[in-house]
């Protein structure tokens, strides 16, 4: 019932988002850029952080007040390689664009540069802003705040955000090396997807309200379950995935004065960027053909009868990229069905956006 | 047959560390910096780092040629707040302390410093480094190649370092927050731990060299067995602990033109520092208050029937910390014996160094 009917045009699809930012007041400038941001998502295979959310989240959002679609975005440094960004509650595509870039225009005057940010709101896909400073040959790392879903080591109730950590590099050959992950058992999307197929979870994903390993999705939602840190348990790391988690409250929350994901006294998200200059390091001048040599070692790692080859981070997704980029990004129906909805909501047409 | 038996006096027990060490060759203030590190580690309850490894690892290290007792560590930075760090083949100490050093620096001056830190060797406990830019009101994060121990996902053989990152931050009343982990299932010296115990291993911690789940450590051993990343399963995670350990060979291995723990061109170990001035964020000003609040979410977060309490990372060391600076380091036979081996070697008395 949602298998994919049609392949939209990239280009197409982004004037498409663009216009509907547009309508719901975004400013042009910052439209086409979420737009290109947004869509960069779908292209990349990650469809969980694309189009997908246009309507329902990002511009009910701003229909209803919760996401200021004209903010005044302010940057204060407090160092020439430090940088507090005052989100002003405005889309967190534009937002988050905008702190890299200092931390690149930073990192290239003086080697590095970090930001941290506060009154954001979600910004899709962490791995556009990790590879804007991969395309200036730096090494790009990022952290976010994500919603309150997960419990620490033998909790019993949502404390902790599903926070993010992304970080890119940019390769030779093998194009870029990009990690965009939480350190969790899984998303509460994941869960809802199970949900609405019918199926259940694997052992250790997540608990009940009393703590009790549960693998039903429903009883997560129905009985407000936990998510758990990565490594699940305590023999297998569980305070690891835990403190990691902590790590990025402490860079986005602790340092903008927001407190993080158990607070959230300065808005719905908060974020950290670094850009690091590679050729800022004496010894960094070999690195992209390290970076393929190191590829070409995971390339060649024997596996197991009946396992794939090992692949490095990103690669799935640059692969995913050139695919949709060349071919067209495949909607499911009820993305298409969303999009239409949308179209009619905002007095536009959807158009030919199809390839 | 490893029980405790005596408490060591800290002060002491650094001394007659800093007189074998020079013994050994090493200058008096390198020698006094390695025995604060090492002693540290026992100190924070981190006995699998601290003086057991003195005799066998580093001081027969230098006498016999593996590492070299009186380095000429190079610094040179190629921006104002970004250095490469040619380490000599010292000992890991004192090229870790006076790497982070130097981003401490750079961070006063600039807001941030990076190093990456090539033609090194083992230096203990990560904690030691990161909590020097802490107590500067600074975050630290370090990065390390460790011990070519680890496959990736699916894979059979040992491939990738068990590569250690580790983050601090200051805390108001509650101590510091240390967070110093390798995101995979286990380190090789555990392994040894539980072999010479006779126990077996919790399942998902290493495979054979088929690739097949192991619990028992003789396997690893004989059989050229591997580790896995943290997550140990595709369903449960494993493809963001092996994503992680690259990240820590990229910023120590790629940006130091060794290649990393898969290639280790430019000697034993590499590594990368990081200091963020805390006061340098315009946002950055109630940090300690904040952490404070944290820790104590943490504290009240509700545990399941029979689960402990949940911890911050660094709240147990901390609290061993303070309790072996007062009644001293609790030292088993083994590590006794293999002191009193050293002194015979060395023409050293051990002398008094008990509580």
């Amino acid at each position: 019932m949602n298998e994919t009917t049609k392949k939209a045009d990239p280009r197409k699809l982004e004037r498409l988002v663009s216009i509907a930012l547009q309508k719901a007041g975004v400013p042009q400038g910052d439209a086409e850029l979420t737009a290109v941001i947004l869509v960069d998502a779908d292209l990349r295979g990650i469809d969980s952080h694309g189009v997908i959310n246009l309507y329902n989240y990002y511009i009910k959002g701003i229909q209803s007040g919760r996401i200021n679609p004209n903010p005044d975005i302010q940057i204060s440094c407090g160092s020439p390689t430090t940088a507090s960004v005052d989100g002003d509650n405005g889309l967190g595509f534009v937002i988050g664009h905008k702190a890299m870039s200092e931390t690149i225009r930073m990192a290239k005057d003086y080697g590095t540069g970090w930001a941290a940010v506060y009154n954001s709101n979600h910004f899709g896909a962490g791995a556009y802003y990790v590879q804007m400073a991969a395309k200036e040959n730096m090494i790009g790392l990022l952290f976010s705040t994500g919603g309150t879903t997960v419990t620490g080591p033998g909790g019993t109730s949502r404390l902790v955000g599903n926070n993010v950590m992304a970080f890119a590099a940019p390769g030779g050959k093998h194009g870029p090396f990009v990690l965009d992950m939480a350190p969790t058992m899984a998303i509460a999307n994941k869960l809802h997807m199970l949900q609405w197929e019918g199926k259940s979870m694997p052992e250790g994903w997540a608990v009940d309200g009393k703590g009790r390993p549960i693998t039903d999705p429903n009883v997560y939602f129905a009985e407000k379950g936990a998510i758990l840190p990565l490594g699940s348990t305590p023999s297998h790391g569980v305070h690891k995935g835990f403190g990691l988690l902590l790590v990025s409250d402490i860079l986005t929350g602790l340092l903008t004065g927001d407190g993080g994901s158990m607070f959230r006294r300065k808005g719905e998200e908060s974020h950290a960027f670094c850009a690091l200059r590679i050729d800022a390091f004496p010894s960094g001048g070999g690195f992209a053909d390290l970076m393929d040599e190191m590829i070409g070692k995971i390339h060649e790692a024997p596996t197991a009868e009946g396992a794939d080859r090992m692949r490095y981070p990103g690669e799935k997704e640059n692969e995913i990229y050139r695919e949709r980029s060349a071919n067209g990004i495949p909607l499911k129906q009820n993305v298409i069905s969303g999009l239409e909805t949308m179209c009619t909501e905002l007095g536009l047409s959807l158009g030919d956006i199809w390839r």
